[in-house]
């Protein structure tokens, strides 16, 4: 029934060796453990972006923490795009599993910009972590665009 | 405004250099993300637990990513608990900001219990993990039956 929609050597992440459903015990769970993966991922991501875009003062090791965070973060969310759950409380279009092939391939451009951004923030060198910065954020964009609703239902 | 409670060196985590201001741009960000935090920790957690309580088969490597990822969103949430977020879509008591050492002395012991969960899961011993897994339960009630509401608002 609830499947998951790829192999775990498919996307990097958490282990999907136990079926989806010993994973999450309703599609809500699912759904509402996505949507606080990437609420923590986005607050951290946003906190290097302040300092790439002159909002924030650059601290390296803040930004490297960040970063950090933001890398380990975005290895999670994608254990719960179990199928069915594009009801609810949640913005995920049916696109997601219709195109899954597509939709696997932007979650991992995101993990792999995110991990070049966080290369980045270990150079101590603001100009590198912006040169990383837009790159990462459009493949943020590139996936919302495509696959999430504007508003919840 | 807006201060934190407690310097970063007081419990383990995320820098807190930074003024909190400047970590959250409104109340209800650092409420969104400390409840996003602790859904992510939570099932975390309980994955670990189903393991240790016979609900879910032990896996070693599961036991040991899970605890891992457990352990690192427990660092997160504390620099969230902002002045003044006792109001609005909470359960944080009122009793976190009056009895603020005592708050602190409740999330360290979590940390610390945690930690030694995950220490448990290298061992690749499912009674070791068990062992370690209910002072780790304890210490989770113990900080929600005192400083969390039965609901939000």
């Amino acid at each position: 029934m609830k499947k998951l929609m790829w192999a775990a050597a498919a996307v990097a992440g958490l282990s999907t060796a136990l079926p989806a459903a010993a994973q999450f015990a309703k599609p809500e769970d699912a759904i509402k453990y996505r949507r606080a993966v990437m609420t923590v991922l986005g607050n951290h991501f946003g906190r290097v972006g302040a300092m790439a875009q002159g909002k924030a003062p650059y601290d390296p090791r803040l930004a490297a923490e960040n970063a950090d965070i933001a890398m380990s973060m975005a290895k999670l969310p994608f254990i719960a795009f179990v199928e069915g759950t594009d009801k609810g409380e949640t913005r995920a279009k049916p696109e997601i599993w219709a195109e899954g092939e597509k939709f696997k391939a932007s979650a991992q451009k995101m993990q792999e910009e995110l991990t070049k951004l966080s290369a980045a923030t270990k150079t101590g060198n603001l100009e590198n972590i912006k040169a990383a910065f837009g790159p990462t954020g459009q493949s943020c964009k590139g996936c919302h665009d495509k696959y999430r609703k504007d508003e919840a239902k």
